[in-house]
């Protein structure tokens, strides 16, 4: 196997490409070359067979959505409440529309991964940890809400992202913007605890 | 074009198994004649081209995936309530789990539409008009909520059941009933109105 690290993170992104344009089945050793530029054949000297470039291929996608520390840091710093959520939730919907290649290259796997089930496994540590991180992450900055909340919010952002790359026309009347702020104003309760329990 | 509307649903549901096992590019009019058991060549008897088959296929899968209007009817009989809501999104999953090849090829559908600008139309037009139905009906049964309730229902639905379908062990330790009551709860209103203006 070859490691040059960064040609291999050229190859990964090259793959991430021809996985968004393509889809799954057109990702193959010939298609990721052509798109990285390099020599046919280079692929296969990096990745040992096609299930474990998809998983790399998940890996990387995973590294690229990732924010870095400094910027959630920022972000948190200030009192948490609800509107802060929506903050971070237009800002995470920002970068799904920045990095339309990734969110489409991963909704692809996922498909990809019910006929895989290595990838399927692989595909739902990462989607797991990421999860558990960014619950840990809500309640550690003492956002309000709980558990649930945080998994409301990513399911209803599944499907809105889904919906926004794939028929955009569905919320049409709507922007981005606003609709993730009636997601978060419906999910996320308001930062002062009710006066009645509400039966939730 | 051949007419036989049999035969064409036949291959329409074949092509619907060939979406859902071998994803959008393994769609082809070969592909859906061997599923279908006829002979090779019977499939671009009946549609012109692959587009006019993606686009009938979206059609198809909405025809499946409707229910017919006497089960409708008599789920809309009892008092509306929030439990009410819950039970018919319970039928809805449980309608997904049987439906899985209609559901995944749908999934495979939305990913194809992003190379396709008339599929994304069609499937749009297809989305919207269920989406538009189900707020018709929520709202004309009297169930607690209003039309933005419904969209939230939509979207947490569609990442629940693309979660279920492509990696069921994201909420592993939860069963498919129990997150369907959580997204319910959380997003559909008390029956009663409630007694404090909850800043929503």
């Amino acid at each position: 196997m070859a490691r040059n690290p960064e040609r291999r993170t050229a190859l990964l992104d090259a793959a991430i490409e021809v996985l968004a344009d393509e889809g799954a089945r057109g990702l193959t050793f010939r298609a990721v070359d052509a798109r990285a530029g390099v020599p046919t054949g280079t692929s296969s000297n990096y990745f040992t067979d096609r299930d474990q470039l998809l998983s790399q291929v998940g890996e990387r996608i995973f590294v690229r959505l990732t924010p870095d520390a400094a910027s959630v840091d920022t972000a948190l710093r200030p009192e948490p409440s609800r509107e802060l959520v929506a903050e971070l939730m237009r800002w995470t919907a920002r970068r799904m529309v920045a990095e339309r290649t990734c969110y489409l290259g991963l909704f692809e796997l996922r498909l990809e991964a019910t006929r895989r089930p290595e990838l399927r496994d692989r595909l739902t540590t990462v989607l797991r940890a990421d999860l558990d991180e960014n619950t840990r992450l809500h309640l550690a900055a003492g956002m309000p809400g709980d558990a649930e909340t945080v998994r409301l919010l990513y399911l209803a952002l599944t499907g809105l992202f889904l919906d926004h790359l794939t028929v955009p026309g569905l919320h049409a009347e709507r922007e981005l913007d606003e609709l993730i702020d009636t997601v978060v104003t419906r999910i996320v309760p308001t930062d002062r605890p009710p006066l009645t329990a509400s039966g939730g």
